[in-house]
């Protein structure tokens, strides 16, 4: 028997039944026309926004990243909940805008941006944080050929790293950002150029849990900040501090404790000079907003035996939640948080079960050797934590089953 | 620097330049519109089937298992040139019937087939390789509905796996196929039940390439086919032996000796009594067939330092080659082979170069501190070994780039 990581808060159940948003799991899937099904609590996602401004300090701005989750009616609702949206692509700006997110309010990383989106961002003023030397004259060259003055921040690869985290995305050689002491006089080509300066990206890392690694992270991210600004003897009218929440996934992972964090970071910057009081600060996050909202709700084809263990077979599989198959980034496979969903209220059966995708190869498993009601043809299974990196980072056409349905949901 | 796959047989350079089916790799970027692009050659499709026939022996069927490129063109030259197609959904069905494939020609394995696909294979006449006891009294139940006599094969789990297979598929408990010992009852009531009984699907692996754990895995599939027919006192009709050969991707690598696997299948099947001298044996291959055929070429969008170490950054990424940057079913991430095909004739730089993908994670690494020559900005990167479970396998729209370009080439 294997363990699974813990069902996060907020799920409860009537009748034996997993209820989302006030309704039974069965009343979504009926809706949706079918399984496979993400369901996205869109109440969950404002209660959390509204927990993260409780924590935070109020003058910091609350970006959502959108690769965890571009699903259009999603972003609509989160559009209408946080300060800013943070895109990786041309596409995802499109998908932004679309949302309703005014381009003043959109920031766009990513090491290899083309000309045509470099000109896609300009166009829009959307602030860009340049990766690269090579970015920013390449940018400056586009702007030049459009006449239009572009808004420019600088992605900085600190010279440490987010303890503890998922992935690590500064400290030694990295393919993000501009390495820490070769920013300083790019600031300045970039004020020479007459462009418009914003400041800094500055993005360590991803997943954390401990709250004394993030809060490590977040003071040496702002004293980075200012150490370069005053390097460059550049103004600083805004700072993104990066994201770098994690949520529980496997087992013995607990929440972050975004109080902690929150309180840190205020006296953090209340201890700033006055030269900075006007700086925006913001915090970037996609996972530990959208990740728990979201359940995968995915039927039960078969049940079968093979030399004494059990495989239940569902309709899903990696094709729509490729990370819970542990097959993106993760160097040993661990068990979501897994539910069957129609029998909510009986005990686990004591006999292992394996649940597999539909795929017809051996990394199509979602859940290895749990402990869950014995389950049959027909039943729900709920894989929780299923929000974030789910639908859109996972092969959707491999094999030919197609995506699954999602939905966002409000009571 | 770490070393890279061998770059498969069949491409060359002119005026230092890659060569893919007698064009520069520029022209076929500048015939599709741009990169990334993944080109596959139509005459090494062609000479790699020819290559097959004259080794195997005559009597054995090749089948095409689509799962590995489902690209339309692809799979309608593929259709002229095997004898069968193996499907893996109802989605992989209808496509396969697109380009052209008889349902006669097609049969369709996967542990998760749903009533409605069970009832598209039916109405076709397409073969069905049962997975479970309760997929026969699935598939009996809808034929009876929809009257109409069901084509059934069983997949056989078997009871060894094939030796050094990159993903082992039987021996021991599996998602795949019915155990050996539960299959001739199973048989037995496929036949009473006036169905059109059509043999095994023993699959053991995959992506093998020493020639003798292929021999020894074909030796122990047909003589488990001739048992399981025997103990269920039931004819031979159709035997799929399922396929597992791999082709070269990383250091060290050798291809497979298709020659004497054929040699040594071509003893075992002559060794066979009388009463299988109608049977129908099939080899059933996808990545063997395809996969060296594919290049997938990707734009130098950026070139950094950071550290001391040079990142290339490319317009491509996992999201189209997720095998390649080591997130599919690999433990240890390695090279795959890969060239920078407009400096085909120049010498690697001495300094070790990382290829970035376009996403911002740190995942996104296509080839790691590899010997190249140096690289800048428009250069156009080659990734070998691209014809296989890349475009249809990767998750094409996380962060929101979109898919890549596909074209299949003939001279």
């Amino acid at each position: 028997m294997k363990a699974m990581g813990p069902i996060p808060a907020g799920f409860g159940s009537v009748a034996g039944e997993l209820v989302i948003e006030g309704k039974p799991a069965s009343h979504w899937v009926a809706q949706a026309g079918g399984t496979p099904l993400f369901v996205y609590d869109a109440a969950m996602l404002t209660a959390r926004v509204a927990q993260l401004r409780r924590a935070m300090p109020d003058r910091l701005a609350i970006h959502y990243a959108m690769k965890a989750n571009p699903f259009a009616p999603l972003l609509a609702h989160m559009a209408g909940l946080v300060d800013g949206f943070d895109v990786a692509s041309a596409g995802e700006l499109q998908m932004a805008m679309g949302a309703g997110v005014a381009a003043s309010r959109i920031s766009f990383a990513g090491p290899g941006k083309s000309d045509a989106e470099l000109e896609a961002a300009i166009s829009a003023s959307v602030t860009l944080n340049l990766e690269s030397a090579g970015e920013l004259r390449r940018a400056l060259q586009v702007a030049d050929r459009i006449g239009k003055s572009p808004r420019l921040a600088i992605r900085v690869n600190p010279d440490f790293d987010l303890k503890g985290s998922g992935m690590k995305m500064g400290g030694g050689a990295k393919p993000f950002g501009i390495d820490a002491e070769t920013v300083p006089p790019l600031v300045q080509e970039i004020i020479a150029a007459g462009a418009e300066w914003r400041g800094f990206h500055i993005f360590a890392g991803s997943q954390a849990l401990s709250a004394d690694s993030v809060i490590e992270t977040q003071r040496e991210t702002v004293a980075l900040a200012v150490r370069l600004a005053e390097a460059a003897d550049a103004p600083l009218p805004h700072c993104n501090i990066g994201g770098g929440f994690g949520i529980p996934y496997f087992p013995g992972d607990a929440p972050l404790d975004v109080d902690a964090v929150g309180a840190a970071l205020g006296e953090t910057l209340a201890g700033l000079s006055d030269v900075y009081a006007d700086t925006q600060f913001a915090i970037e996050l996609g996972r530990w907003l959208v990740g728990e909202a979201g359940v995968y709700l995915t039927r039960v084809l078969d049940v079968k035996q093979s030399h004494g263990e059990t495989f239940v077979v569902v309709d899903g599989g990696l094709h729509h939640q490729l990370a819970a198959s542990g097959n993106f980034g993760t160097v040993v496979r661990r068990n979501y948080p897994v539910a069957v969903a129609n029998r909510m209220d009986e005990a686990a059966s004591g006999a292992p079960q394996s649940i597999v995708g539909r795929l017809c190869t051996p990394i199509d498993r979602l859940a290895d050797k749990v402990s869950l009601p014995m389950m049959q043809e027909g039943d729900l299974v709920a894989i929780f934590c299923a929000g974030a990196y789910g639908a859109s980072a996972s092969p959707a056409e491999f094999l030919g089953h197609g995506p699954a349905h999602e939905v966002l949901v409000a009571g």
